[in-house]
């Protein structure tokens, strides 16, 4: 299981006025409360910063690593962006976020992936938007799978993003996407899959319960990587519960540590 | 979704109580709570009672009627209780609980379920006990499957029961419970399931956490039916919302009114 922090990203308002005065002590706070919290990647998100995102992510990524020696995940619709966050990325193997089945996307990206031998998450979308069905997701995953282990990434490396819609949009909307992780999980077993979760409850109320109720049941499926936020207790304790009924904790060891950090209170 | 409420049974101190009182307003209240709660059927269980359980059983079934025109779930370790249940059983198509592949088991309760023409929980074990694995729970099921249909009971009428041991004495036992709902949902699409969840949690902290965890988790594979407290609003809360992700809910119409309804808070 992997948990990527969400929390360092510039479309939250504190972050980017942390930005804006170059308050280096709260984008490390927050980078080491996350990793506290049981982060394995912190992910690096500014693309909200239209004119200066390049130099954005420069800071950012060198605060962040100022202080947890941990891997990164670059976040970023501009190839220019992701390029500098990979150059200066120092511990583990980044995660780019993301590559596409887009024709023009996948060859900005591929080359990125490629020269930095990074991890790198696949949006099961094209040039013909994000496919209503679990069938015709899996035919993205299909042709994204078959490119990028051809040009020479390891199937250990894809993280498959089936993308949510929300359900108040089309009742199906969470059944296509546990159809598809199915799918996935059938032809390629060993890649992996990860996915935000905030999408699935757009327009509806107690969202957080919805959002966590969708993580449990695509974990049931066979996600194993979420994009989060780790000081959500809840969200991460029912995470380590989650995992524990899975057959993932040894003895229970994990659930007993969560219960005893106070995560089920 | 059926759900089975499951508080009427005298091995809770206070209906027990209400039992030896005679009692009938409580029994009257908890019934018509749990039908306010969205109960489907109410489970009768008063296997407590060994020196007069079938006396119980008719004087509680009685009660029960006398306030909610519902079908009844008929709950006993004895043919003789579950006989009585039935007789009296005055709405709808009653709920036999249970029937296994034990011989004698299987012997007694057969000739209730077809002269009731009652529905049937049938158990996922024999005379050498609970299996361990999927594969060999499933192996039970077929036979009971099997001998259930060829005996005249309809697919429709079978409520398998995986039958769920604490994670706590063995770290795959929700992991062998989820591939058991897998296989049977795959060889029988048209029976239901059904499970009762507090055993997954026993010995250890935050069982409601727990049992509601591995609620969704067994959802999501396909478990339909839940024995359970529905007065308990945050499980209530999550069986709505996870089916509505699960795409059984038109326009999100349960899901908004069990949202007004309390459910979430």
């Amino acid at each position: 299981m992997l948990i990527i922090g969400e929390l360092i990203n510039t479309s939250r308002k504190l972050i980017s006025e942390a930005v804006e005065n170059k308050d280096a002590d709260y984008i490390k706070k927050i980078a080491q409360d996350q990793i506290n919290a049981g982060t394995n990647y912190v992910d690096i998100n500014c693309g909200t910063m239209i004119f200066d995102e390049v130099e954005t992510m420069e800071w950012l990524v060198n605060t962040v690593q100022d202080v947890v020696p941990v891997p990164l995940c670059i976040d970023s619709p501009n190839p220019k962006a992701i390029e500098t966050g990979l150059k200066l990325a120092r511990y583990g193997q980044p995660l780019i976020n993301s590559i596409t089945g887009e024709k023009e996307r996948y060859l900005e990206i591929l080359p990125l992936v490629l020269n930095y031998h990074a991890k790198v998450v696949a949006l099961c979308m094209d040039d013909n938007g994000i496919p209503e069905t679990a069938e015709d997701r899996m035919m993205v995953a299909k042709n994204l799978y078959e490119s990028l282990t051809k040009a020479g990434v390891s199937e250990d490396d894809i993280y498959f993003d089936p993308l949510i819609k929300p359900v108040s949009t089309g009742d199906k909307a969470g059944k296509e996407v546990l159809d598809t992780i199915k799918l996935i999980k059938q032809n390629y077993p060993n890649a992996h899959m990860v996915c935000g979760l905030s999408n699935i409850s757009f327009g509806l109320p107690n969202r957080k319960i919805l959002n966590q109720l969708f993580m449990i049941q695509t974990m049931t499926m066979g996600i194993d990587s979420y994009i989060l936020n780790p000081l959500d207790k809840s969200m991460m304790g029912a995470v380590q519960g989650s995992q524990t009924l899975l057959g993932n904790d040894s003895y229970c060891t994990s659930y007993l540590n969560a219960h005893s950090k106070g995560l089920y209170v």
